[in-house]
């Protein structure tokens, strides 16, 4: 349901698509779907919902994930998030293009959980220039925003008929990390995982 | 007119959004405004193209600018691009929101006039490449939308209350063109320009 939900509203833009849109999609009586949801929004919702707990359970592998140290765990975390959202563009395009369409409530509920990967992400920044890994010097706010820039604008490039997925992700991941560690002296990047 | 269509369709969405909206929005009639377009497609293209005059302007700017070498040039195209999207959110929040709106003509027309950008830019890199300037392994159209990225995505984060618009752009542009380079040997970033 939610796929066929993430195709229409991508394909026809959440404004001009309607549940019986997402029911002709599934091949289902519009009154089906209403056993779900009550309205388009709840649809949107779920789909939103759905798709932050997917990268959650990202977040909480590249988190768990035993003997990283912090730049092999913040690349893990990059090369994951991309592989999620080749792998879901459609989903990742109605995330960012529609989340201001939902209700208030609802709309601070799914940022609330957005911030909780932009604090994951700085939070390893702070360290890796704390344990010298990165330039101290440098803004973890902005280089935060630029690492998720990296990773989120896969959504609108990527060509599933020109770009293979793995060399996207390590690219991506390889281009944020340098970015971040921020030093003209030598550095290793840390091995692809 | 464009600076309060850029309003308009930024807050109600495009879909949402009617000419008499923007009209209000100008403190005038609806008809004064169809003296210009005749469609709120029209308002659209004519704004999108208004914002490709401007950042080709930058384009120009760049291209033509004396006694840069590679990186430099590379470094003054992301900073200046920032600049631009930081003073002009609103306009490129519609770009990236609201292209597709575009009658199948029109949406090719703008596709190709950003097509010189991304040639510009992957240009760029192919040159630095070649002169030993950035690691010639790495994958130059993976790189330039990477580049896009760090520069586009400033549009969704930026909050002028928060950031400093000079030290954003300062620090993308450093962000980029580290992500770019791409080497791990010392590499002194170019001056700040």
């Amino acid at each position: 349901m939610l796929d066929a939900a993430a195709k229409v509203f991508h394909e026809r833009g959440y404004a001009d698509a309607s549940v019986q849109d997402v029911a002709d999609e599934l091949g289902i009586l519009k009154g089906s779907l209403y056993h779900y949801i009550d309205t388009k929004e709840d649809l949107l919702f779920r789909l939103l919902e759905g798709t932050h707990d997917d990268v959650n359970r990202i977040l909480e592998e590249v988190r768990a994930h035993p003997g990283l140290d912090v730049l092999e765990r913040l690349r893990l975390y990059v090369q994951r998030q991309v592989e999620y959202n080749l792998a879901n563009v459609e989903r990742v395009a109605v995330f960012y293009h529609d989340l201001d369409r939902l209700g208030e409530k609802r709309r601070r509920d799914i940022l609330a959980r957005r911030k909780a990967h932009e604090s994951f992400v700085a939070g390893l920044i702070s360290e890796a220039q704390r344990t010298g890994a990165a330039n101290p010097a440098l803004d973890v706010q902005v280089l935060s925003r630029c690492v998720f820039a990296t990773i989120i604008w896969t959504y609108k490039w990527f060509r599933p008929d020109r770009d293979g997925p793995e060399h996207v992700a390590h690219s991506c991941a390889d281009f944020a990390l340098r970015g971040l560690i921020g030093q003209t002296a030598p550095v290793a990047l840390p091995p692809v995982s």
